[in-house]
């Protein structure tokens, strides 16, 4: 090809990704390569949030800004810092530090997103979930489906601390969320030890006659006091010589829906683990992100090449296909969440386990 | 026509007849009308056996009759009068009390046949099932399911009686059957409170991790502890003026696969129903059999034409399309198992539920 | 023992089992073996009937039986003769043959037991289902599901003979039976070729938007052009190199319900086979039972411990778990049907595929 | 409050907002509102792309820009200008041109993408799909499902353009991309009419005995000839006096999966739509969003306050929740494609249908 041929093609070129600009296209070829990646490559990035910075933050908040429809609630989101300026965690979950001073109330709503709650410390706080009272205690996950009214009040003269979980992300990029605002009074005052959900649903293996499937589970609190029996049975049967839950040191629940043994909520993924002094977990990978909370315990969490060092409260994202290694301090209790779901319902989940150390 | 004429085809009819039956014919227009019957006709009738009655018989046979190899199970079978010589309650359904004399031993089997147990009264007998052993107490439901292997003992000086529950007719009419023996020592000797099921599966709405489903429930044991909670709580919530969960005075559970939602076993229905002293159950008719066992409390049951007074450990049938009316005198427990999981299955499930009284 | 104590203990057990008797009982220890047998031990049998012996009856009958209300089909059912007096192929299947002469109409009527045609020569009936004209012509499967609606109509001078096939058996055994009589004039007299559920259900891999799933199939006729071209075609692969759909020379479509893939019956499962000519299979067990019926070739099907030599026409029947293999002569194609779907719906479907010769 | 104290406030508040910002944290109370809209705010935007236009410069392409594996595919995407700068017809689906000259071949890889190819004009190409060779052809629908190798060849002297459907977007934001390059030969040069796929499971409500349920169509290719047949059947049935299939003068197909009657694709949605001469669809709006393609015909589509004039080739998108009106000129056909699986596999599907106009 001679210059002058080569400069008019080059020149025809030109023109040509004029034409596609113009026209709303982008060539394939153009395009930077991690639009299809050999295997995931996650804009956001693993991190840690300190319960230590967390906490003061969100007390100082309680102090400074005000409840109410303005500030429907007073959350403050975890942003990963590979997705700067969003309110996100992940690229799918919001988790949020929320904060409710001594009798607030934080006004009832409603929308298509799936939350829950998950308390580190406090108790006093009701959610009412569609009109029934369900009680907020250390080491509890309460839910909020899909489409439920809620609405959280503190009868108390003690602040309560707690973090959110949802899908906002994924629901906002998928263009697919309604919201309604509810009543400005609450649904009901009543502080009960047991929601109506429990009393109804919170048998082992019981389920109340007529009652058809639920999307989402119809129990609304999952409380410490049962987490914690599971996870010890879990470890003394492996101690009188069952095989592991998990793997040696390492138990796990997952909080299901009992109507149809699935997730609890059609989108997030809940569960709890822990880990024997000293336990180490093989290392695995998953299609899909999550966020940790340690409950109770201090050990490493080893997460692709950053290493955090745990603590009570403390608040980890493992994104999609990073390697994650936990170590066991003293007994490590973690809450995990994630939106494994997701990927299961669209054929896209996927998990690599390697071997342990 | 000609009485020639009409003798003649006379003739031809009765040569054609002949001819069917020798070549294993049978025409559609010569079959009683029964075949395809407007709403079911079920051979199978109403009955009520006296628990007053069985459970001397059930001693008598303790002494009488020894248990082992030649009679691995001291298992005396409800008979339905209108299958005269069948040891069938219903149908499909096998219904048999038991009885196990002090330090004795059931030998291990497993069949595809499904089954249970359910304990009027005693607490002296494990039942181990795939080796996991089973503590069996007034109140309880105890599973085999399909497979596995299963055997009883007895640790005490007391002799123990219990109702068992299997899907025999049905799978003898399918022609399904398929069993083995087990070892002739006992898989295991421990008597511990709670099986390995149970301490693994038994929380509510909590699931091991890694754990996958199963078509039968892995809950060896439903406690009366939470059976009763469960019912209890569901008539303080009427009470407390939540709708009721089947009728008003009416609550029940059923007995549900953890894994799953649905039926502890595959083609049997488990439920414990509570009726309030003075209730009144409105006229239900079902497609399918049901047997019923007093578990506490007096009253009457009419099946069809026929009126049963009831009281504890009594057991009563309702064949298929029987209207039931329960009416509770004092305070009324029934035990309730059904093949109505084989009706939902194939299509042919059907309800008819009158207005109450 | 004493012979006196000998003898009073027989006096106490003579008297024990008169007491079981007047109960209503029946002890487990005297029921004969066959109650929960290793593996299955049908009553029925393998049998043959000759298409030669049964069309010249079935037109005896159509000479000498009128068709009317009362008797609405002139079918003429199968009695296996291991169920003497029964008219059931075997325990579950219903299998007659159908004879319909010039201008005769058997009137409509809908019941819960499902039912299909299958067409071994002719082609001058319209069936109505749901008022929907579906034309009956050699090689075609036509559906009747449940709690439809159905009628035939001749409407030329020739007769017409079919096989009709039902779940009467399985649905009398379960006394769910269902039964209404329709209008007693024709729904329509229409002769299309393709019925309304064939334009809209009836092109490969298209459903219609918005229509929902049906637990039966929609489409009421499946055409022997379609079933013709999907064996030849599977043949032709093998040919080509490509891995056998069933075994080498042994190809096999299954007609299936277009809205979930699923079986086109709830509870019959109905198959078109093809062996080449030559071709032997290997041999099968499987649980539950099978009626086949020769649709074209020669051949020999060995069934357990009886051999059948196969013609066009011909019907022979497998019980459940009796071994069979089949041998072409001829290029031998087959229809089958079977009650596996209802094993599989209850968890007792078994299979076991022995080597080939 | 004072001055003073006021100020002292807002500078508390600013540190307070300070420590948020290093802290990696984002208060609610601070986020636009759109972060959970009332009902969906797309940032996608309604949009027309002409054929006009794209088919002259997927030539210019094909002559300037080679294709190999430095440019695996000659396809220019779709970017919707409500998303500027990404090659994303809508937020979850790639829409491109692709164009293949004489002789060229597009080589082998897989992805965790779904992808189909649709034909407006051309039959030059086969697609080989892990090896099944699949022709193309104006009107069919070709498929390559997750993680099946596929490659395109050009066999002859013509080029030929097509449209490329995926979910790159949504598994791009999902984090769940994987991706493996083929062989560099060709796995068939065979150009077959029809694919073994479609010998094998192309044939109606049939399908090959043995073969297990599929996550994705087995069917690599739905030929136009039985879309335009399906399409016609419904719209003779609608004159004939049967209810219109979707609404009247509207008829529409959805290409399914025949081994479950689901969605071809797991994530992917693929119809084709024919609208009368003169007819007018109600109003839709949908969460997810939907690209359209004009097949043939001429008409008008609303979408939101967005009006489109229509030509054959054409592509619209609808955003999520804008509302749909479709007028024909004269008869219109119309392919379309949607992420409405995903929306109903998390539970976030809806509809809303107005009156017709």
């Amino acid at each position: 090809m001679t210059i002058t041929q080569h400069g008019r093609e080059q020149k025809q070129l030109n023109k040509l990704y004029e034409d596609f600009d113009a026209m709303g296209l982008i060539p394939l070829w153009t395009i930077r390569d991690d639009l299809m990646p050999m295997s995931p490559c996650p804009q956001a990035l693993p991190h840690l949030w300190r319960w230590a910075d967390l906490l003061p933050l969100a007390e100082r908040s309680g102090e400074l800004v005000p409840v109410g429809h303005g500030c429907a609630r007073r959350a403050i989101a975890l942003s990963n810092p590979g997705l700067p300026g969003l309110p996100y965690a992940t690229p799918n979950l919001w988790a949020a530090i929320h904060y409710l001073a001594p009798h607030e109330v934080a006004p009832a709503h409603r929308h298509s997103q799936s939350a829950f709650r998950f308390v580190i410390e406090g108790e006093s706080v009701w959610t009412n979930v569609d009109g029934d009272a369900v009680a907020m205690r250390r080491g509890d996950l309460l839910l909020a489906p899909s489409w439920t009214y809620h609405e959280h009040h503190n009868t108390t003269d003690r602040p309560m601390t707690w973090i959110d979980g949802l899908d906002i992300p994924l629901v906002s990029r998928l263009d697919a969320s309604f919201f309604e605002f509810g009543l400005d009074t609450l649904a009901t005052c009543e502080t009960p030890k047991r929601s109506r959900g429990e009393r109804l649903w919170g048998h082992p293996g019981l389920r109340p006659i007529g009652q058809p499937d639920r999307s989402s589970s119809p129990l609304m609190a999952y409380r410490w006091e049962h987490t914690d029996a599971a996870l010890t049975a879990q470890l003394e049967l492996e101690a009188e010589g069952a095989s592991s839950v998990i793997e040696p040191g390492h138990a796990g629940v997952r909080f299901s829906n009992p109507s149809t043994g699935k997730d609890s909520l059609l989108t997030i993924r809940t569960e709890m683990h822990r880990l024997l002094e000293g336990a180490r977990t093989a290392p695995v990978k998953t299609v899909g992100s999550a966020v940790w909370q340690v409950f109770e315990g201090t050990g490493v969490a080893t997460v692709g090449d950053r290493r955090f060092e745990l603590s009570r409260g403390d608040l980890f994202v493992v994104p999609s296909w990073d390697e994650l290694v936990l170590e066991a301090g003293d007994r490590l209790d973690l809450f995990r969440f994630s939106d494994e779901p997701v990927y299961e319902a669209l054929g896209l989940a996927d998990t690599y386990r390697g071997k342990s150390a």
